[in-house]
């Protein structure tokens, strides 16, 4: 026999499954929309050199690449690749439409990526990326609409009390001025700040020392770190330069602007929060929820990044939630599990072309039907096929009831059973279904 | 510059055409929901032995093969490979999860699929298939019902006055049989048949000539061919021998079923409709419109295939709507090109935070709003934005306005502007909207 699992690392999805996720890429895009972002789409694979350069070394390694065809298959090579992203898709797209593309150019993009991940729990090399990006403004209401955006989304797909932490790359670039590190160890200090949170000042300290920043340097920081109120100290030392305070004015306007217009959730400055990719360039900000250990949502702003394919520098900012992990914790199984559907049974050989008939019209007047389509199967056989895919109600009509125009709504779950005139049977199902939702 | 066009073959599309896209799949799906058929998603790629020698040698050629990764990739080697159709995917999902799947299994799949097919007008290397099949019952109101529901999807989709032309794999074989062809040259036979509509008796006459037929079967057949009622005539050779018999029986209640039950088009006996795969053993159609060059929707009856995982035999039916087709010539633009949605405006410094907070409470009303957010654009630039982008109301609050607690609401199209209370705003909106639409 052979092996009938999906490829490593992918899923398969059956209905309820496939509802499910439906369900919230629905809800997701209709917060895009009513926030005015518009959809794009791209294809599932680029030229290798769109992609290759673009992800760092390691990116790298984990793109999926697609050999040559036909007399170049023997070559070994490939020319195309699996999207790894959907941000370098935008950025070619930016640079393909610019005479149809109105700047500032909101767009929407949810649709699946690839990664040569090793797989693991909850780590799929098949996952779909939610990404709302802002092009062509360097003004920060933009980057409030996409903070603004992203919570309202996570609202809506039912995540609550979640923390939107932010901060900005030049108030980091203030502070590690403030703090005394040389510039060129401003991003090794920015990874190890980052962890503030998970290992304390002192775990801080160690690896700053690590990564060989001067220990008087370290020594000082360690002390600043150990401030009773650290966040207001921040505050402080950031007051004492021009990028700390530029930093501190562009955050102090987002958060406010956020805060005033968010339907839950808090939002705060996180003074260490660093980001790990090093392209973000203005505020960017992480959301945490309670339950959910990983950020569920994140981005920021990356002024040098969208306009890799053109001759012209383009502002941008963006927000990406993660989907896939929200749909893993969301508990709203409720509505997948039964069917809406009603059973329209085939009660013998003469009844069939009237169960076609009766089917049709349930289904003209609006109403989901599924026809029992197994070959001649007795009807205690289609009422557990009915019952197994949770359907609630079937209809039957035999001799009698095709002799009297009328059929018999069978209730699953009660085990009523109680003859209904054709005329009525759309509406009478209708109203049972409403009886019982 | 790099080239910025998406891959050969492939498509990007913006906003509009993402939108007609994903309404035509959501009318598809919620006809295919309305007939009990429920989704079902699969993985991109597949192992590369799972699809394999599935389509024949020409079809082997045209899968796009993924190249092995990490130390093996140096190997030119490849393991996994892009999803070619829709079918052999439901076969292993059938073969994996026979414990969870109830039959008869009636599923629908709408999803991307990639040939490396050398790319033509209107022919994609990344193209959308749209497929419904019954697994798992070999009864007649299968086939009635895959039918009905592609001819429902088509009418739901706008696609109207279309002609489904049915036929049968038993009545082929009988009209071969009456035919006198040898049973060694039926499949070579069918395809010179199917072309009868094309090129005519003579036509099919030379083309079974160069098949090999033997010549004097070749005369027989071309003077059937010239019978004033073909149709009739093909009826009478079939009542001749028992599988023509057998067919003439499920083709007339196939017919029958279908014509009582589809709300447009009409359905009729095409005597020698073959379809080209030779795997369909029971029931196939195909479906032309006016316009639509080559067939729409077609399917058939293929009891060998979706066991090709499994140590059993199990039955099947399916229909496949051409949807990329479909999309090509439906003429659905008008709700297309224009946005539903209002852009509030930035009119200074002073009005940025009350803009964000308009626009969160027009949101919250249930509009669907776009705040701009562009750098310190003036309201003239503003308003063109939303003009270019198909929006024909914006909010615009001056100082004045502010003080007074309104808005103006301009109407783009009739260049007339009116205040209006901030509390009334929205409705205000709505009724202009819905006495526009």
């Amino acid at each position: 026999m052979s092996d009938t699992n999906p490829a490593s690392g992918t899923r398969d999805f059956l209905a309820q499954e496939v509802r499910r996720r439906q369900r919230a890429f629905a809800t997701v895009r209709e917060v895009f929309e009513r926030h005015g972002f518009e959809p794009l789409d791209t294809p599932a694979f680029e030229r290798l050199d769109v992609l290759l350069g673009k992800y760092g070394e390691e990116g790298d390694k984990l793109i999926f690449k697609i050999l040559r065809r036909g007399e170049h298959e023997a070559t070994g090579e490939a020319d195309l690749a699996l999207r790894y992203d959907l941000t370098v898709p935008l950025a070619r797209v930016v640079a393909q439409y610019s005479d149809e593309i109105i700047e500032p150019y909101k767009r929407y993009h949810i649709a699946p990526v690839w990664r040569a991940d090793r797989p693991g729990k909850g780590r799929f090399r098949e996952f779909v990326q939610c990404d709302i990006d802002v092009v062509g403004s360097d003004d920060r209401l933009a980057d409030v609409e996409v903070m603004v955006t992203v919570a309202e989304a996570l609202d809506a797909l039912g995540v609550r009390d979640f923390e939107l932490a932010v901060n900005s790359r030049l108030a980091l670039h203030g502070l590690v001025e403030a703090y005394g590190i040389p510039e060129e160890l401003e991003e090794t200090a920015f990874v190890a700040l980052d962890k503030f949170d998970k290992i304390g000042p002192d775990g801080v300290a160690a690896e700053l020392r690590e990564r060989d920043v001067p220990p008087d340097v370290v020594e000082d920081i360690e002390h600043h770190l150990h401030a009773e109120d650290v966040r207001g100290h921040v505050r402080e030392l950031l007051m004492g330069n021009e990028r700390g305070k530029a930093g501190l004015a562009e955050l102090d306007e987002v958060i406010e602007l956020v805060r005033d217009n968010i339907p839950t959730g808090t939002v705060s400055f996180a003074p260490f929060l660093a980001r790990g990719l090093s392209y973000y360039t203005g505020p960017i900000f992480e959301t945490f929820a309670p339950g959910l250990g990983s950020s569920i949502a994140s981005g920021g702003r990356y002024d040098d990044l969208v306009g890799m394919f053109t001759a012209r520098d383009i502002s941008a900012c963006g927000g990406s939630i993660g989907l896939e992990r929200v749909l893993e914790v969301l508990d709203d199984d409720d509505a997948a599990t039964s069917s809406t559907a009603v059973l329209v049974t085939v009660f013998d050989d003469e009844g069939r072309a009237d169960a076609v008939r009766v089917a049709g019209d349930l289904r003209t007047a609006g109403l989901d039907v599924d026809l029992y389509v197994g070959d001649g199967d007795r009807l205690g056989k289609q009422l557990r096929y009915a019952d197994r895919k949770g359907m609630r109600y079937c209809v039957v009509r035999g001799p009698d009831e095709r002799e009297a125009g009328t059929a018999a709504v069978k209730d699953l779950v009660t085990g009523d059973q109680e003859p209904v005139g054709l005329d009525s049977l759309a509406d009478h199902i209708r109203r049972l279904q409403e009886s019982h939702e």
